[in-house]
Parts: structure tokens; C-alpha cells; sequence
């Protein structure tokens, strides 16, 4: 940790240097700018690395830009970085989102399973495509996690990039001192859910935010579940029966209304019925939610999906690039001004706090280490955290009801399995989680023929594994 | 424990008292008639106790009868008893094998599943008819546990009804003190497979039988798995590679043979196949192995499932009542002899080594005390075992590779679920485990009717369970 | 929980009806008031129950005259109840600090065991003196939990008497449904400790204070260890080493300074030798470090232990009655002046995270859910939590070093052990934990006149056990 | 495994490769010759291995002569080797039993802490004793280890050295998939003190074998515990109570009569104390089991001891040659004869068993893989096994009362810090397990000395560890 010298103007800031890696996206590397900029003490350095180096080089030159502007914190430099380990050495964070050409991975990850008839919502996290992108990930987080142990091993890792579990569990498998999380949103959607609720429940409740819920979630990422909820003291769990019964049908939704534009709703009604069934709510969007049981997507048409208020994200609205790149362009013309928003991110939160600034409550995904005493030791799950200036102290959580443990232990010991197949290179290992993964209903013939395909379609990114001496490959 | 007075005849015979419930059956029963008068160093009383009485006399009258015979040991009387409180006074040991109406229960648990896409090849232990036959076992064999408790605290319960694993279990969460094992066949026919091997590959190894078989069981019943098997310290398992390939397509097989007299066919295919992705054997034969996970029953018609060199056992091999009757009135009438034979069970001589006669290790169904230590503790689990005067003593089995051990604690998380719902009488908790078995991979709300219209047809024999107030009965 | 209606004047404060189990007391008693008093958005009734009526009249009496002071909160109401089920009557909040006769018992406690070789610092918590105490506090924490449950359930107790850990235990078996917390000052030491450490080692530090400390602490009650501390994330054991060394001997120290008023006198002796061992710092009093394990007090006479800075306390010192009730007689009759402290308890602060209002992050006594993984579960352990409107949730501690579990683990094994045969009325369960107490090092047929003649001199206080069945006490 | 061709003499001789570590001792080396030329179904070749290669070479000599007695086995044959690569290449069964010059090294054990006032009856397990031994013997047993796994990895290794838990934990820890049993005689003698039970209190029972006795065994070698004993299915526990009134006082001992003679004098008094008080019988010899809790040796003079019927074995005992040189003398120049006895051992058993021709059924020292739940997994128990031709399988024994389980837990914990230290050659450790030693009650300062002391008399036996850098050496 590097703190200031004395100037005085910057006595009361904390300097850091952060690396980027994937630090030439639109998406997250835009939120950190954002984040740091209207952030008034911290202070430092960001290095932008990226595998498409001009992107980085634009978003450090935007940035740049922006540290002049009078509403900004001009104590930050950017820069881009054309090696890792340039962008890593010294760091006090590492900040990771990374994503393979979307083209040449997940649109097979996505479109080869519906042929076998296995349809996903998502296709990040499990099923076909989550075991495919496991297989990619575990690879690349090696080597990040080797460039931090060498670079600045004593950094903290913030990852955002999925499947979060099996990236973060990578970054610790291989370098079992890192200290490293992974943030994801979905609990803070559960959280708006139980705000709302709490507003129209709780006499005298009005302007609930998604921060003053305190929620009790477990279980691991995008499958996480929620056992107690309070605001401000009071127990929100005693309404969501009744919160249930007028949720039947989807309240005012007209399935009709899912357009091309709607990949992203959720009416929260598969996490309802998870809690109509399990007593626990479903902490995640039910589009992630869906594909760890074999209930919800065993469809025949994609429409199917939609009587739970949702739909297929199509992988053509993955490989749609959006308004991003021409975005910037106005942005670096002036033609576009850069707006500071509130992200409701935590990540330049969790940074003070890692200071030693101020100490924050959230949700982070780390190593169990004993907050779900019922998930296996060392796995990544999902459980608030406190962070203060000491480092990041999950809290216990506790056990999951048998059988929503019985689903989750499914989860973990499949990507568990993938991480010790991505560490040996070995596929027929990796085939045994596959074969157990919920939405794998397909006879075993078509299990095989479908992960050998997917290998073969996807085989430019699966070079570090041993696909000669694969026995899945050869039938 | 009796110990016979000194008379000189009888100075080498341990004297026990055997109560048996189910005492009317032509299949156990017999059996064990068959092996105690071949037994020369026990003596004492069998008490044969069935809801129908007069099948229970009748055994009682032909065992007696056959005492007389010169081949048979004469010291054993037997008795029909119409009350089971008489029947279990004060027994040394207890023989359970019980079942209810075939057509009543069974037939819909076979049927009614059918009808939603889902085929079971036997349905006696998971999948919707393996819950439903769970549910129904729970009281009865509660009732078992605690006339036990009262009657004869310290006996030893030997159980041989299905589901194996929820009868056995409920003995003990009724009674923990209870002294109780499970037996079943299926791990005998794993011997005798590997036995065959030994034949084949070893040299110099001929008319090797089973017994002589050193094989590492674990798991759960019917799911069991084997990782080491040696004959006379060879190593078994090097060859299983080989025979895998000769197996491949199945030898001399040809689907079209499976008629209806074929419904026990076996020919390990799926053992193989097990062995094929996860490298340990399957121990069990392949009708029940295909029941613990989606991929060999997911079928459209029947037939298909030969292709395993199984079928389907159909209702109506249930309620066939095959040859008892006709054969018990030959017996009895003296038109025919009944003719002692070695019936390969192990029952008399667990007995004898319960009287410390001579110790035995054979596999059992027992709470995991240990041997399974990635299974839960308390779970029954099927593992070799060594029986002593002191009692029956689980071997280390060892740890289970984790895909295995995930596919397998799917199982034991249902079917400890199904006990707690059982005890509770609470059928939204049975559902949770319903929802999880491995073959319900049909929408959810299709599994809540199938579960339904199971419950419903099968009311009479349910009575026990919180049928009003069960939500998962009105959607 | 109780919300104040909606007059303007109260708009902002909770309000909770507080129940105090010996609430006689001039120690937490008094320092209750003084805090309830200062705290601005609390309000409402502390009833006070004590063996003593008199003196709860005197402290409600007291208090209720406080509030119309000019810098006290008016909104609170005492009043002394002479049963205890009144006391806590729908109480939010339950306190216990009691103790008995100290004659009759504590004196006991400490003299005897001198008498056998066997010297203790405090006595209250392990070593025949906490054996005693224990096995004298479990029958009446078992009544304070049964009346909890009847006549407040959802409350929370909050815990101050010794022995803390097997108090807090025999609460949750009791009421495994409680809500329970105990309270402890000794890791605040340790915080204060840390503090001067950073004022001395870190550059620019001053004026650092205790709860600015964050001390990763685990282990039990006054056993209590830590491994790691910051000060605004700068790390504070880089500096134990040094600190270790200017600390031998100790600096400025004459053990003759030690003299009748010193009892409480701590130097860190013990807490530094054992980081100087075993890599951790001892969390707690040296006097209370010192009882469990043989080597400091393995002493012929009392000064002995001088040499480590610290004295016995002697058992005059726990008779002495201290100002205590000349001081209230002043109070009442308006001679002296009752003056607002900051008292530096957390109590009130955990009252108002509790009812939603600020969440805090401090250490408690807790039943492990999986803080301390190494720890058995379900046994009361010390650790940080953070407590909101949601409850007490611990953070995850991590493992301690085995040799540091080792003689943690001798103590848990104990307690729970106590807590089986208090509840049992065992007493030769009970002389099973005494003879594995560290202290306990003299011959066995000492071990056991010891065990009997304490149990002997303390009949009065231990009606609850089966005195004549006891082998112990027979010899 | 070597099979012997076919000539018609030896057809039913399984030929075994043994290699012999320590193959110059008169006693285990002695009995090995003993009872492998009373074998039938044996043959091969002994390789004697010996620091001191004469006396390896004398023992090959005695032992080839013997073959051609016609009482013997002929098919074997001996030979001394200087090279213990060579005696262990390509071996089947390897046996250690190795020893440390005493003068130099045991010696001290024994009194160097008697000035301290600390008593060991035996010193080679636990205690100052104890903890030195195991610290030279850690890296002797890695070197056994990495010969095994470099000659003949899949050979079994029977160890009968002590520390026996130590010795054979680290065979595991350095070469993890080895064969390693470790056999030691305690068990067998609990086993005649309990026939002589039954033939006392069962009727009719007469001339009663230690191997009829069925014993559940579980604990760690030489702190191993009985919890059940059954003679041909009598439960002989219900006596225990009776035998332990008429061993009050030691039934016709006087203490006067321990003599020069007697060290190894045992009338189980301990053993039935433990019983007394915890519930379980004490199931090794008392001067064992007096070593691991501080009650039993807390004494001032070495006489008190025997009050329990023990005397402590003065290093004196340990220097005495004994008759072994000269006996040789004899045998090797005719003017004795070497008598087949019958040993009683169990080593021949175990080979056979191993070999596929007999299983049996005996306790053994093994890594912990759930025979014992309660105690730490992998850490080296005691408990009966199975040994078939599939190897040595442990039976569970189930879990110890706590308290028991306390006691063990303490020696255990210390074993493993031990290896660990052992391993990364650190003393500073050692002195942690030393330090939580039950015997250590002595003052920490003492006890520093005293560990400071035994190194330096040893030094030359610890070569391996880092003698300059540890801490614990200088004060």
C-alpha cells in the first residue's frame, strides 16, 4: 500500500495503484472511471491492459481527459499497457474482466446444445456453455494469477468476469496466498426486490433502498439464495408468502411483451417458486437461476421459457456490439460529453475499505473458509463479507436446507471437477462433470456427441488441454 | 442371547429365536427354512408372523414337516403367529421382508410416471416410484422399529425389503440403539462377474466362485460401486480395460432376445459404461444402476432402453403371482418334494457369527459410522463389513472419486429427506426430494401433478401423512 | 420489538422494554444506566431483577431520578421486579450479571485447591475454581433460558457473568431458539494494547484508539487469540518482534510494585511469550491466559508468578465489598453526584444495532456456525461479528495453528463436557473434565479429595447434582 | 508378487521377496526366523539389512542353517546385505525395527528430565522422551520411505520401531501411496487379561485364547482403548465392573516386590483406573499408558509409582545387552540349539493374508481414513483391521467419549506437529508439541531448558534439523 507524502493537498488521500486487465472494455473499464473519478480519497494510478491494446489506449486518453474536469478528482493518471505484467507491477488491486471473441465461443457454447435439445438462458455458468467457458477461463485466470504472484502478490484481485466461481476458485488454485474476490450484481437486484417489498409491507416504509436491505444470502454464484431479510430491524421474510400468492400470475405481464429487446427482464417468479417450494428465495435473476435445476428449461421451444417471465438471450444479442465503440468516438471528439453517474457499484468502496478508509458490509464471492459450513472448504461461494483496512472476512452464513444444499453441493462439485480437469488438461475428466450437469437430460450417446462437438467448434481456445488423448473425443 | 443346557446332543448348538415379518412369503421365507435346517450348529424357534396368517401357517407347516426329513437338522420348530408383538418376543433376531398390495401401490408407481415421459426399470428404490414406495415403507417399518424397542431391544434385524436404504435407515431413526443390517444380491452378481474374469484372464485361476472374490464395495444400495477387486491377492481391475472392449457392442447380444420372461436380464453394460467415465465398476446390477441419473432411461419408447442390454420390468410381471401357491399345495399335499438346495444367501451364516460361531465379512447396509467418510455420517450405505460375537463392524471403503460421490450423495440427500418427511408426515418436504430426483427432469409443474395423482392413487396406504394440509396436492 | 407511536418528541427513538437479571448489582448495573441514559434514539422500561430486591429498588430508584437530569435522555423507565418472570415479560432485551455468595463459594473455589498445590490467578473460568463455578452456573442459566423462552423468546440475552463460555452454551442447549450474546472486556485490552503499538511503530499515528484496532480474534473466552491487526489497513504485527524484545524483561518493572491493591495489574507478559511461541498473540488478561496451560502457574508460592507481572488474586480480594454501597447511599440522599461516563461498554451500542438503527462490528461469544472451523460446532466461541437489524452474525476467524487448537480444544472438550454432566447432574462426568484440566497436574487420588472436598464445602449450591450417586465422591 | 513355477514340491508356496531393516537384531529379526521356517504355504528369500552388517550376516548364518532342519520350511534362504537399496530391491514385504545407539541417545531420554522431576516409565512414545525419539526418528523413517518408493514401490512395509505412530506417519507422509502397517504387541496382552476374564465369569469357560477374544479397539498405539470385548458372542464388559472392586487393592502385589527384574511388570491397574473413571478399558500395558496424562507419574520419588503395580525402567535397563551376543555365540557354534517356539507374532499371519491365502483379522497402526471419525483424518491410529489379498482395510471402531477423545487428541495433535517439524527440520516447532507434552508441567522456563538440553546431548542424532536457527536453543 503506498500512502502520500505530505503535500497538503493530499494529505487526506490514500494513493493506490490499480491494474486492468481487460482494460479496454466499454462496459466495466467505463464504470471504474467513472467510480474513481467522483471518489475523493483515493488517488493514484490506473493501468489499462488489453489484448485489443487501442481500446485501452482510448479509454486511458478519455479518461485522462476527464481527470480536468472540475466535478472530477484530479489526483488519478491512466495509461495503457501493452504487456500484463507492466499493468500489474506493483499493484495495490487488480481488476479483472476479461471475454473471448463472442463469435468464435459462446455463440456455439449457445447454439450447438439447442440442436440437442438443451436450451440455456444465459450459458455462462453451467450447463453445456458454462462447462465450455469453464474450460476457457481456467487457463487464462492461471496465468493471471501466476502474473500476480510474480508482480505485486500481495495485490487484491476484484474479478468480474464469469463463470465467477470457477474464475476466482482459479485464481486460488493456483496461487493459494492471493487474496482475491469476485463481485457480481445479483444479489443487489434481490436486494431492490426485498426494498420494494418492504415499501409497500411496512407501515411508514417509504424511499427503501437496495442498502439499507439486510439480506442473509448463501450458496454460490448465480445460485444464491436468501434465507432473512430486514430493514432497518424488521423482518421483511413474514411478507413474502402474501408477496407470492399476488405474484400468480406474473403481475400485469403479458408474455406476448418479450421482445427482442428483453433479454434482460426478470419477474422474479422462479425465484419465488424456488421459495414457494424451498422456503428460501432465489438470490440471483431468474434467467441465472433457471439453468441449475432441470425443471424451468426443459422445453421444447424456446418460447416455453417465457411463462416464467423471461427469455432466451439468443447468442445473436451476444455478438451485437452495441453503441459502445461509436459512443467513444463522440466522447473523444467532444461530440459527447461523458456524464458522471451513480454506478452503484462497490468496487471503489471495497478499495476504501482495503485502505483502511472506511469498512463496508457486501456480498462477495471467496473461498469457503467456513461461512456455509455445509459447502466444501476452499470452494468459492457467495456470502457477505465484511472488508475493512484487515482484508475481506466472509460471514458466516449457515447450512442450507438439505435439498437446496443437495442442488448447490451438484454445482460445487462440478466446478470443482473442472478446475482439476483445466489444471490436468484433461477432458474425459471434464466430461464426467458435464455428464452430471442438470441440464445435460440428454442420453449419454448425445452427451458425448455434443461435448465432443463443442470442443472440436471451440478448439483454438482449449489449446492447454490434451485433446489427442481425450477418450470422450473418440466416441 | 440362549445358550442350549448340556444336553449331550445338542452341546454344540447355539439355540436362537427367530422372528420373521413378511413370514408368508414363498421367496424369503423358504430361503430361509431351506438354510437353517442345513445348518448344524443352530437350533431353536422361527416365528412366522404376516398380515396374511394363513400363508404365514402354512410355511410353519411345511418347515415342520420337513424337520423330520434325515437331511434336515431336526432341532427347529416353527411357528405361525398372528400377532407380531408374540412373533418378536424376546427374538435374538429379527427377519424382515414385507410388501405391500402389488396392484394397490406398485403398478401406479410403475404406470402413472409413464405416462409423463418418465421409465424406470425397476422403480422399487429412486425416481417418482422409488419415493412413492419410500413414503409408504417409512410407518411401517417405524412400527417395526419400535415393537423391536419393546419386544426384543437387543436383537439383531435383518432386513431384506425395498427401498433397502429407507427401511434400514428407519429402523435406526426410529430406534438408534436398534442392531440392524440390510442384505441384498446385487453385490454377489458383481462378484460372480469378476469371478468370471478371474477365469479368463488369470492363469491358472479356474472354477473360481464368487465367495472367493476380495471386492471394495461402497456406496449406497443399488448404487453401489466397486474400486478394487482381487482374487487370492491378483489384482482384478487390470483387466477390467480389456473387457471393456470386448464388451463393446455386447457380446453375442442381440436386443430382439429380451422377451418377456427376460425382465431380470443383466449383461453389466451400464456397470461397464460407469466404469468406461468415472473408473470405478458399477456393483449392481444394470436395472437399478440406470435409475440414478438422467442419461441411460432418457427414452421415448421402451424399447429403446435394450440398447443396455436391459428391459423394462413392466407392471405386470409385478402382479404375477408366478408359481407359490400351486407348488406350497404340492408341498404340503406330499405331490411334491421340496428339495434343499444351496441357496447362496449369507442370512444363517450372519447368524452364526452373530453367536460368535465363526466370523464372517460380507456387505451390509449400515449407518456410516466412518467407512464412507465422504458419505454423511448416520446415511445407511452398502460396504463390506466383518461380523463377529461383538457384532457387526463397517471396513474402511475409503472416499468416493467426487463425481461419483456427487452422483451418489444426490441419492442419500433424497432419501434422508424422504426419512425426515416420512417421521414429519409432510408431503412439501417429500416433494423437494421428488423434484430432485435425477430421472424428474419433466417441467415442474408436471412433476407436481405426477406427484399428485402418485399421492392420490396411492391414499390408502399414505394415511400417515398430513394429506390435507400437503400444498404441493392442490398445485 | 416495540416501535414508539408517533408523538413528535420520540419520532426518532426505538423503543425497547429491557429485562435485567440481577439487576442489584453496582458494577453493569450502574454502567447500564449510565449508558441508556446518554443514548438518544433509545427509550423505554429496564426492569430489574435481583436474589437482593433491595438493592434493584435502590438502582431503579436511582435511575428513575437520573432521568430528569438536564444531560439525560428522559424517555426510560426503571422499575425493580421481585420475580423474574415479570422482569422479562415480553422483554426485547435480557441481561445477566450474577453471582452468588462469594463466601459461600468463590472463596472456596480459590483457597482449597492452594491446599493441593494448586494456585490460580482468577478462578473463574477454568482450573478447579471453573469447574466449580461451572458446574454452580449451569442450573440457573438453564432457568434464565426456560424463562426466556416462556416469557420472551424472540428476545435478546446478553450475557456478562462468568464462566462466559459454559453460561452462553447453557443457554443455547437449553433454548436452542435463543438469541444470545456474552460480552467480554478483555480483547478491548488487547485493542488498547495494539493501539499504543501503532502510536509508537506506525509514522504519523496518534491518538489511535482502541475501536480503531481491527484484531482478528479467535479462540474462547479468556483464551482468546489473535493473528492478525491494522490500523487503518496498516498491518501491526510486523512490530510484535521488536515489541517482543523490549518487552523482556519487563520494561520498568519491579515485581515488589505488585502490592494488595494490584490484583488486576497486566503487563502482556503471557500474551507476548505466547506470540513468542507459538506466533499468536494471546487476546486476553494475563491472569486469565495463565490458567490454561501447566507452565506459569507450576509454582510452590504465590509470588512465583510475580515474575510474570501479575499476582493471584486472593480470595479476600472477591469478599471485599468496596465502596459499592456507601457510594449509593450518597447517590440516593443527594450527597454525591451520579456522573455520566463514557463508559466504554458496547451493550447500548449493540441495542441500537440490533433494533436497526447503526450497525456495529465487535467481538462476542457465539456458538460456532463455522467462524472457527477448527472449533467443534455448536460450542461457544469468541470471535468479531457484525450485528445489524438482522441479528448477531459471526465473521469468519479462520483456523488457529494446531498446537494453539490443541489447548483450545482441552478447554472446549471441558465445557461441553461440563455442560453434559450439568445438565445430567453427573458429577462423575463432571470429575472426567476436572481431571483433564491443565491445572489439574497433581496425583490423581489428590485430584479426586480435591474434586470431592470442593463439592463438599459448595453442597449448598449444587442440589441440582445426584450427590449420592457420585462415585467421585466416595473414592 | 513372485508365484513360485511349477515344480511339484512347492505348488502351494506363494514365494515372497522380504527385505529386513534392521536385520541384525536378536529379537524381532530372531522371531522372524523363527516363524517363517514354521511356515508351510511360504517361501523365499530374506534380505537382512543392519548399520551393523555382522551381526545381519550372523542372523543369515543361524537362519540358512536352520533350513535344513527337517522341522523346517527349506524353501528359504538368507542372505545379509550391506546396501540397503539392495536388501529392499524389488521386495514384496519390508520390516523395520531399527534402534539408535542407547548410550547416546535414550540414555538421555531418560534422564535428563528426571532432573527436571519429570518420570517416564518408558519414554519412547510421548513425554521429553518421546518427543526427542520421534525427532531422530523422522528422518530415518523418510529415508526408509524414499528407498521403498525407489525399490519396490508397492511393497508392504510392517514397522515394529517406536515411536510406532510417528515411524509409520512418516513413512506415509513422505511417499503417500505406500503400503505401511505398524504392529505392536500391547493390544494381544489386553486381549489375555480379558480371556482370563471369561474363563473367570463365563460358564464353562475354559482354556480361553487371547485370539477368541473379539476387542474394539481405537486410540493411538500405546494410548489404545477397549470399549467392547466379546468371547464367542458373551459380552465380557458386564464383568469389568466386579473385576475392577477385586483389584482394589492390587490383588497378593506388594510393591517390595518390584525388583531389578521387573520392569516390565504389569497388573493392569492403570488400565482398569481409566476404566474406573471414563468408562473404557486402558488397552495397553500401564507403563504406557501412564505416560499420557500428567495424574500417574506426578510424583516425587520414582517408588511412588508402584503404587500401580509399575516401575520405571532406568536407563540401566536399556544398555543391559542382555544374553542376546552370547546365545548367538552358541547357536552359531552348535552348543545350543535354536528352539521353534511359537511367537505368537502376527507377522507370517499378515504376509499370508496379504499373499491371498488367508485373511485375517488383527489390529494395526494405519492412517486414519474413518476407522476412528472422531480423531484427525490421515493421522496414524490403531485399530483392528482386515488384511485379505487386497490389502489391509480398517474396521471402524466409532468414536471415543470426549473426554477420551480429549486425551488423545492432545498426543495426536503433538504427533502430527511433530512430523511437520520433523519435515521442515524446525525445533522452534518441536518445542510447541513439547511444550502441550501432559508430562510438561514443569515451568515454561524449565521446560525450555530441558528441551535446549536433550538436543544438545543428542545433537549428533539431529543433524537434520536447523540446530542454528532455532529460537528455543537460546533462551
Amino acid at each position: 500500500m503506498h500512502r502520500l507524502e505530505e503535500s497538503a493537498s493530499s494529505q487526506s488521500q490514500s494513493s493506490v495503484q490499480i491494474g486492468y486487465i481487460g482494460g479496454g472494455s466499454r462496459g466495466w473499464a467505463h464504470t471504474l472511471i467513472n467510480d474513481v473519478l467522483q471518489c475523493d480519497d483515493l488517488a493514484g494510478t490506473v493501468s489499462l491492459y488489453d489484448v485489443d491494446y487501442e481500446a485501452a489506449e482510448q479509454n486511458a486518453k478519455l479518461a485522462n481527459a476527464l481527470t480536468s474536469r472540475s466535478d472530477a478528482n484530479g489526483a488519478w493518471t491512466f495509461e495503457a499497457r501493452r504487456n500484463v505484467n507492466d499493468a500489474l507491477a506493483d499493484a495495490d488491486f487488480v481488476i479483472c474482466s476479461i471475454q473471448d471473441p463472442v463469435d468464435e465461443t459462446f455463440v456455439h457454447d449457445i447454439d450447438v446444445p439447442q440442436e440437442y435439445g438443451i436450451y440455456q438462458t444465459v450459458a455462462d455458468t453451467v450447463g453445456p456453455g458454462g462447462v465450455l467457458r469453464s474450460l476457457r477461463a481456467i487457463p487464462q485466470y492461471r496465468e493471471i494469477a501466476a502474473t500476480v504472484r510474480e508482480q505485486c502478490p500481495d495485490a487484491w484481485v476484484i474479478n468480474y468476469t464469469n463463470p465467477m466461481t470457477v474464475c476466482t476458485r482459479t485464481l486460488y488454485e493456483e496461487y493459494p496466498d492471493i487474496n482475491a474476490i469476485g463481485l457480481c450484481h445479483e444479489v443487489f437486484e434481490t436486494q431492490r426486490l426485498l426494498a420494494d417489498i418492504a415499501e409497500r409491507y411496512v407501515d411508514d416504509a417509504a424511499d427503501v433502498t437496495a442498502d439499507e436491505i439486510d439480506v442473509n444470502v448463501k450458496g454460490i454464484n448465480h445460485f444464491t439464495w436468501a434465507d432473512e431479510a430486514h430493514w432497518h430491524g424488521h423482518d421483511l421474510f413474514q411478507y413474502l408468502e402474501r408477496e407470492l400468492e399476488e405474484r400468480k400470475p406474473i403481475p400485469g405481464f403479458d408474455p406476448g411483451e418479450l421482445d427482442d429487446e428483453s433479454y434482460w427482464t426478470n419477474h422474479h417468479q422462479i425465484a419465488f417458486d424456488l421459495y414457494d417450494r424451498f422456503g428460501l428465495l432465489g438470490a440471483a435473476g431468474d434467467r441465472h437461476l433457471a439453468e441449475f435445476v432441470p425443471w424451468y428449461l426443459d422445453i421444447d421451444e424456446p418460447e416455453e421459457i417465457q411463462r416464467w417471465g423471461i427469455r432466451l438471450t439468443p447468442s445473436s444479442a451476444r455478438t451485437d456490439d452495441g453503441e459502445g465503440p461509436a459512443k467513444m468516438d463522440q466522447y473523444l471528439s467532444g461530440d459527447a460529453a461523458f456524464e458522471f453517474t451513480e454506478s452503484g457499484e462497490k468496487v471503489v468502496d471495497i478499495m476504501r475499505a482495503l485502505e483502511g478508509l472506511e469498512p463496508i458490509k457486501t456480498h462477495v464471492n471467496h473461498p469457503n473458509r467456513g461461512q456455509t459450513p455445509d459447502l466444501p472448504t476452499g470452494a468459492v461461494v457467495e456470502t457477505n463479507a465484511v472488508i475493512t483496512g484487515g482484508g475481506v472476512a466472509p460471514i458466516t452464513a449457515g447450512d442450507l436446507p438439505r435439498e437446496v444444499r443437495s442442488m448447490v453441493l451438484t454445482a460445487v462439485h462440478n466446478q470443482e471437477t473442472l478446475i482439476d480437469a483445466g489444471f490436468a488438461g484433461d477432458l474425459d475428466l471434464a466430461f464426467q462433470a458435464f455428464l452430471n450437469e442438470p441440464l445435460v437430460t440428454v442420453h449419454r450417446d448425445a452427451a458425448r456427441e455434443l461435448f465432443a462437438e463443442l470442443v472440436d467448434r471451440e478448439r483454438d481456445y482449449l489449446q492447454d488441454y490434451d485433446l489427442e488423448g481425450a477418450a470422450v473425443l473418440e466416441g
